[in-house]
């Protein structure tokens, strides 16, 4: 049976059609529409990109293999014939290795794998956020999670860092402040292992302190430890999930973005079961991809501890590449903490510098940064900072791009650099 | 550099313990949380499931491997370092295949590659709908499409079908009732090429009417063509969207989730470049599954056409021993319309029998299926129909689970069968 279209369908000549105005019928309360995309500049510092000599692309692709052969007949049911919470042998591997890392003792129904954990955050949200609920988040942290919240209408509350990440006494301040005002926070959001962007660890007396302080004032915490496979400046303490294991108030998130490779879409929640399931019932994409879930499934329990260690040398040695150019570059002009972890650092300039003014200069000369008021709960107190990522480029390039942004600070701010 | 969590992560015991209520801070109007998963009975007819025999499982090994080795660095940059509309060479592919088999002529700045077609249906609403607003579908449409629309609080308007589709003339009958009435419909949601779950194609000359009548209401259309590929009754006509090329009014959308597999999440919409830049911007995933992008597109331009026509193939045959099983089983009792593709088979009762309350006594002899009341838009209307898939059955299990059936009804009516 022919299932070729017809080859006249009838199309009018286009000076004849009045065109369809179909932004007339948007929701007037939209984001604003995606720009044109351009290929990214030499001196990319930008995202959460990754080494790309690092990525294990032949152990994957036999994994790949392997899982299809032998799995590749459930690829005709959703979700694999299985639970819609995701893979199983995955969920297993994230288990364990969740039990190894981060001391959280899980079952399998408590782990929700998402399409990356920006679904996970967006589950989380979905399921607490109304418009004019308050969230307390890190005074620096995740761009994308800011940026979530301010588009749901959230009221954004920051709590101070130091080296070590969240300042507990001022955590108290800001939960002592907002009960004083009626309010009871949604929940905090940390990334207390790699934070994002400072890289710093939260110590394990910190963390006793502030589940203490979550439960005093009943605000439950998400946790997103998407950084902390990634570590080599300290021991990693136990996830705030499992300090809290028997209380259930941490909803935890984690990725495989970091640790294998961002283009793949494979991310996870731990959570109580009850909470999993409000959560799943909100994930309405028929499940994860399949193929992303079989494969890592079927590389990761053989592979994932070697290709991890050697994968965070690679990173140490470009972080400290950076750290090295940024020191060489700005001397003492700029505050730097070295991160523990990770593939960020975050660049503090004396006050008075506004790093969103440098963008158009420094995409001039083929650097992109990532300017610290998007990543600060305080944009002003952001404004001084920026982000650089140091995840892809190689030496030369992070050496030679650090020099290209320090020209431009000097052109265009009265530092002397 | 050690990475593990130390062993003791100070764990309180269990007795001690007061668990948190996350529940408590849960939003009040969400959809009820998911129930404990079970495995599928051993008459399935529900979901879209399709026929395991049928993935080519050993081609898309062979696909993933192929472009691991050659572009598997590229997962270490999100969107493997090009376009966050989705890989280039799947929407290439997407472009062409569009133009053979659905007289589409478009652009790769006009195709967004979706993580699955559901995520497209929910990009699609969340740039158009907010509660109260109207929109019109086929009478017997998507399940998944109603509660989405119900859950948003839209207003869901139904429109008659018959044999060959959606009737123009109730379509103006409703519109213009909906003009009396004040009300522009946010969008007609339309399935013209294999209904689901009606499994009719709507003739060329219908789908000009339509869009006659949507230019005149104003109105957009949102044309679902995912099971347009399996289509074995009929020639494919050009698409709605194709008709309406230079005039902007169609948003279409497909997915490769009937023509290769369920389980792999890839899909993908066409619009205007300014309504795909709109859309675009709501898609906060970081991208759709790089390795299932790359295998599709090393997979399918050289696969396709020769897997889809395979595929369609065993599909009509299990069709025609699922309508042949019903007519056997149940006579003149109830109304068939043979599908000219797909997967589906949509089967109507006599007056006064409601198909949700054969689901119990159904799962007790190992038979599912999807009651016609969730698949309407007048769920009166819908009780006394329902919707069986027959893409995961074999010939066997069809024919065993249709008798199955008819026994239920048997026990559970008053007509005779």
């Amino acid at each position: 049976m022919l299932q070729r279209a017809a080859p006249n369908c009838g199309r009018q000549p286009k000076e004849t059609m009045v065109a369809f105005d179909m932004e007339s019928a948007f929701r007037s309360d939209l984001p604003a529409a995606a720009g044109e995309w351009k290929p990214p500049p030499d001196f990319g510092f930008v995202g959460g990109h990754n080494d790309a000599d690092s990525i294990p692309f032949a152990g994957l692709a036999e994994a790949a293999v392997s899982a299809l052969r032998r799995e590749g007949q459930a690829l005709a049911t959703y979700n694999l014939g299985g639970s819609p919470l995701g893979y199983e042998p995955l969920r297993q591997f994230v288990a364990d290795a969740l039990g190894t890392r981060a001391a959280i003792n899980c079952d399998l129904d408590e782990i929700l794998i998402t399409s990356g954990s920006l679904q996970a955050l967006d589950l989380v949200n979905e399921a607490l956020l109304s418009p004019g609920d308050t969230v307390i988040v890190e005074q620096a942290t995740y761009g994308g999670m800011i940026s979530r919240l301010t588009q749901r209408g959230v009221n954004v509350v920051g709590v101070a860092l130091d080296d070590d990440g969240i300042d507990p006494d001022d955590l108290a301040a800001v939960l002592e402040r907002l009960a004083a005002e009626g309010t009871t926070a949604k929940y905090l959001y940390t990334i207390p292992t790699v934070q994002n962007p400072t890289g710093s660890v939260l110590p394990i007396e910190r963390r006793r302190r502030i589940l203490e302080l979550a439960r005093e004032h009943e605000v439950p915490i998400f946790e997103d430890e998407c950084y902390a496979d990634l570590l080599w400046g300290a021991d990693r303490p136990p996830a705030l999930r499992a300090l809290d294991e028997d209380n259930g108030q941490v909803i935890y998130c984690g990725s495989f973005s970091k640790s294998i490779a961002p283009a793949l879409r494979v991310g996870y929640l731990v959570a109580d079961p009850s909470v999993i399931r409000q959560l799943l019932a909100l994930k309405t994409d028929a499940g994860t991809g399949a193929l992303e879930q079989l494969t890592l499934a079927e590389f990761a329990p053989t592979h994932f501890d070697d290709h991890v260690e050697r994968l965070t040398q690679t990173l140490q040695a470009k972080g400290e590449a950076m750290v090295d150019a940024l020191r060489h570059e700005f001397g003492d002009s700029v505050e730097i903490v070295p991160p523990q972890g990770g593939i960020y650092v975050w660049v503090t300039f004396p006050e008075g510098v506004d790093t969103s003014a440098l963008v158009e200069a420094a995409a001039k000369v083929g650097v992109e940064f990532n300017p610290g008021a998007g990543w600060s709960a305080d944009a002003v107190d952001g404004s001084r900072r920026l982000r650089l990522c140091f995840g892809q480029p190689d030496h030369d390039t992070i050496r030679a791009g650090v020099a290209a942004l320090a020209e431009v600070v000097r052109a265009e701010t009265d530092i002397g650099v």
